[in-house]
C-alpha cells in the first residue's frame, strides 16, 4: 500500500506540537515510501474531534446564534440556545462576540463560571477570582510566570512539578529560567503522590532554589490517575508546611471512569480543611478542550486564583493585559461548560444523551486499554482512571535497549518509533514526560473510536510480539 | 444624572486594558456619585464593535457554517461562504474547527495567507512562513521573544520602539528582560522616523544592551502616520548597517485614509531595493482586529518569518509549540479576511458595500478629528492618515502641570482625568505611549460613529476651553 508523504509528516508535526523534550525522529521525509499499513492512528494527543468525536449540538448551536445572530430567527434553533447567546452578547461590547472583552473575560461568563464552581464544591466563588484565557496552557502559563517573578534573594524561583507531567510545565519553567524541582509519581500506587518523595525532591532542590509552587495534574495526564481525598489532604499539608502556592491542573475534572474513584477539587479539599488551610493560595486550572466537550481549537479555559493577595491580583490583571483578551468564542464555549442545559429545558435530553454517549464510551475505551495492554506480556499498565490517557510501562529487553543506543535514541523512543514505521500507530516516548530512570513507558489517548481502538489494540499487540521477539 | 458603578469602573478596566503605565486614576468607586454627563464615551482602545461597527455578513457566515456544518444545508446561506467553509473544515482534524491545528495554524489558511500576500506585494510568500496567532499581540510576542533570546555576551538585548509606541513592545521587552531602546518619531514631520534620531538611539544605548530588532508600526498607532516609501528604504538601510531584524507591524494595512498616502508593505520595499537587501531577516504581522473588519474578539493574526535561518524557525515553532495553537475560529477569521468574495461570487457585492461602508466612513472621521482638533486653541494634530487615532498635542498652561503635580498625577493623564470625569470622554493619556520630555498629548480612537464623535468632539472643545480657561 502506498503512503504519501502527507499523512506521516503531519502526524509528525502533531507529535512535534509536543512541548516537550520527545524526539523528533518522524521529521525525515518518508516521500514515497511504502508502508506496511492502511492509516496512521493518531493516539499521541488528546485532540477529541481529530480522532471521531462529534461536537455537542447545544455548544454549537450557542456558539452559531454568537456568531451570526440572525440565526435567533430561525426556527431550527431551540430557545435555551438562544437564550444562553443573548446573554452572552448583552456581556460584550456592541453586542458583538467580535468586540475585545476585559483581559479577564466577559463578566457574565466569569460570573457564570464562579456560580459553576460553588455549585461544584458547596464553597463560595468569586467572579473577580475567575480569568478566562486561551485555553488552560494560557491560565497555567499566567499564573506560574507570576510566581516565578520576583526577589528570591538570589535563588531562581522552584516549582515543583510531577514526573511524569505534561511537557507545558517543564517549557514554561525553562522559558522563564525557573528552577524544576521533579517529584516522582508512584507508579506502583497507581501513580499517587508519596510524601517522602515530594519531602526529598524539595530538600534535594533547596540549594539551588527557592520552592515557591507545588504542579498537581489531577486526573492525571499522562498517568491517567485520579487522586484520593487523603492524597490531596496531604499535598495540602505539604504546601501549608513548604508556603507553595498549589496549582491543581483539574482540566480533566468531569473524566472519571473507574469504579470507586471521584473527582475532588483541591478547592473543595482545602476549605473542608478548615481555617488552618482555607486561606491558603491556590489556583485552578480547567479547559474546553477535554471532558465531554473535547473543544480544543475553540481554546477556552479558566484560571481561578483562589486566596490571592490584591497586589498579586492586581498584578496578574497587568500582566494578562498586554494579550488584550482571550477569543471570545473560546469564553463563549466555556460558558455553555459551566451551564449546560438544565432538566426541562428544550435542549436537555439532546445534551445529557450526548454528554452520556461520550463519557460512556470514554469508560468503556479506559477499561479496554487497560486490560489489553496489561494482558500482553512485557507491559504493565495502571488503571485508567480518568483523564484520557494511558501511561503503560514497557520491560525493554537489552538488546532493544543496546539497538536504541546505538540509533542515538532512547529506548522507548526507539519502541514508538518502530511501532509507528511498522503499524502507523502514532505515541508518545515516556522519555517525553519524565520516567524514574531505567522504565520506560509511552503515552496513548484512549480516544480513538472503540472499533477503531479494538484495531489499534491488535496492531499493537502483533507489533509488541515481534519486537520483543526480535530483541530477546 | 445618575451615573451607575458599573459604567464607570468597566471603562476603567478598559483603560488599565492598555499594558502601559497608564496612571490608573479610575480605579477608585465612584458609587452613586452623579456626573455632568448622559454616558461614556469610549474613545480609548481600537474596538471597532464595542462603538458600533457591524460585522460584516460575509464573515460572520462563514464562521457560523465552520461552527455548526448542518447550516451547509440552509438555504439562507450563500454559496461562496459554504465553500470557504467547508473547505476550512476540510483542512481541520475531523472536520472540526474544534480540534486542535497545527501550532502555526491550519495548513489551508496558512497557503491562502501566504497567497495574499504574493498578491499583495508582488513577490512570493511561502505559507511554511506563515504563523497563525491570538491576534497579532502573540505573534509579535513570539517573534520578540525569539530575538531577546540567546547569548549576546553579557549584554541585554536590545530591541527599537518608536516613541510613542504601543505598549505591548514596552510590557514585552520588560517581560523578558531586554533593553528598550526608545527612538523619537518626528511630530513635525508627521511622526515620520528620522536616521538621525535612529542613530542617536542606538549609538546612546549600545554601552547598555546588544542591539537586535527595530520594530516599526506602519500605519502608526497610537500616531497615525503612514510612512512613505522613501522612510521604509532608509529604515531597511539602516536595519541593514547595524544587523537588526526588522519587526514590521502592519495591522493597520487596510487603513489608509489621507490621499496621496499609501501602505507600502516592509517586504514589498525590501523585495524591491534588489539583492543586497532581499535576503534580510524580517517579519511581519497582521491581526483580524483592525482593518474593515474589526473582529478583535476571534484573535485571530498571523506573522510572516521572512528570511529566518532553518534553525531560528525551528525554534520558533518549538516555542510556540507550548500553546498548542491559536484560536481555529479567530483563524477561520483570517482566512476570510485574506481570501474575501470575488466579483463575480454571490456575496461580493454585499461584502464590497459593507467594506467600502466602513472604511468610507473611518476615512471621514479621520479627517474630521484632524480638522477639529486643529480648529481648538492649544491644541495640534497631525493629519490621520492611517491607522484608527489621532495623537493630538496639547499645550498645557504651567498653572495645569503644576495642578497636576500637586495631585502626583502626569499633566496630561490629569488633563485626561478630568475630561473623563466632566464629559464622559475616556481617552488615553500621552504620557502611556512615551512623548518627548515636556510635551503632552493623548491617544484617541476615530472609531465612535459619525454622529456620536461629532457629540463627542463638541463636549471636548467645551471642555478644553474651560480646562485652559482655568488654569491660564
Amino acid at each position: 500500500m502506498f503512503r504519501s508523504e502527507r499523512v506521516v509528516t503531519r502526524t509528525a508535526r502533531k507529535l512535534l506540537q509536543l512541548p516537550s523534550s520527545v524526539e523528533p525522529p518522524l521529521c525525515r521525509r518518508w516521500k514515497g515510501i511504502q508502508k506496511p499499513f492502511e492509516d496512521v492512528i493518531r493516539a499521541n494527543i488528546g485532540d477529541c474531534h481529530a480522532t471521531g468525536q462529534r461536537p455537542l449540538t447545544f455548544i454549537r448551536q450557542v456558539i452559531a446564534l454568537c456568531t451570526y445572530p440572525d440565526l435567533m430567527k430561525s426556527s431550527d434553533f431551540p430557545s435555551d440556545a438562544k437564550n444562553r447567546a443573548q446573554r452572552i452578547l448583552d456581556g460584550c461590547g456592541g453586542k458583538s462576540i467580535g468586540a475585545y472583552s476585559d483581559s479577564a473575560g466577559v463578566r457574565v461568563i466569569r460570573e457564570d463560571v464562579a456560580r459553576y464552581i460553588s455549585k461544584r464544591d458547596g464553597f463560595p466563588s468569586d467572579a473577580d477570582n475567575i480569568f478566562l484565557s486561551t485555553g488552560a496552557s494560557d491560565g497555567i502559563k499566567s499564573i506560574l510566570k507570576l510566581a516565578m517573578t520576583g526577589e528570591s534573594g538570589n535563588k531562581r524561583a522552584g516549582v515543583m512539578i510531577p514526573i511524569p507531567q505534561y511537557p507545558l510545565y517543564t517549557a514554561t519553567i525553562a522559558e522563564y529560567n525557573a528552577y524544576p524541582i521533579g517529584y516522582f509519581l508512584t507508579e506502583s500506587n497507581n501513580w499517587a503522590l508519596d510524601m517522602t518523595e515530594l519531602r526529598r525532591a524539595i530538600t534535594a532542590a533547596r540549594p539551588n532554589c527557592q520552592p515557591r509552587a507545588i504542579v498537581v495534574i489531577n486526573p492525571g495526564n499522562p498517568t491517567g490517575q485520579v487522586l484520593t481525598k487523603e492524597n490531596i489532604q496531604d499535598i495540602i499539608r505539604f504546601a501549608k508546611e513548604e508556603n507553595l502556592l498549589i496549582m491543581a491542573d483539574e482540566v480533566y475534572q468531569h473524566n472519571v471512569y473507574a469504579e470507586g474513584c471521584a473527582f475532588h477539587s483541591f478547592k473543595k479539599v482545602l476549605m473542608e480543611m478548615g481555617p488552618e488551610y482555607s486561606t491558603m493560595e491556590m489556583a485552578s486550572f480547567m479547559s474546553t478542550s477535554k471532558g465531554y466537550m473535547g473543544e480544543c481549537g475553540f481554546r477556552g479555559g479558566y484560571a481561578e486564583a483562589i486566596n490571592f493577595d490584591p497586589d498579586v491580583k492586581a498584578m496578574l490583571v497587568k500582566s494578562i493585559s498586554a494579550k488584550l483578551c482571550s477569543s471570545v468564542s473560546g469564553q463563549a464555549v466555556m460558558d455553555v461548560v459551566v451551564n449546560p442545559p438544565q432538566p426541562g429545558e428544550p435542549s436537555y435530553e439532546v445534551f445529557k444523551k450526548e454528554h452520556d454517549t461520550v463519557l460512556g464510551q470514554l469508560a468503556e475505551k479506559a477499561k479496554m486499554v487497560t486490560e489489553t495492554f496489561n494482558s500482553i506480556p512485557g507491559i504493565t499498565c495502571n488503571t485508567v482512571q480518568g483523564a484520557m490517557y494511558a501511561f503503560p510501562r514497557i520491560h525493554l529487553p537489552k538488546k532493544a535497549i543496546d539497538a536504541a543506543k546505538v540509533k542515538g535514541q532512547a529506548p522507548d523512543a526507539f519502541y514508538c518509533y518502530n511501532l509507528l514505521e511498522e503499524t502507523g500507530i502514532c505515541v508518545v516516548p515516556g522519555s517525553g514526560f519524565g520516567q524514574v530512570e531505567g522504565t520506560y513507558h509511552f503515552r496513548t489517548t484512549i480516544l480513538p473510536p472503540v472499533e477503531k481502538l479494538g484495531e489499534m489494540l491488535a496492531r499493537f499487540r502483533d507489533f509488541h510480539v515481534r519486537f520483543m521477539d526480535k530483541y530477546s
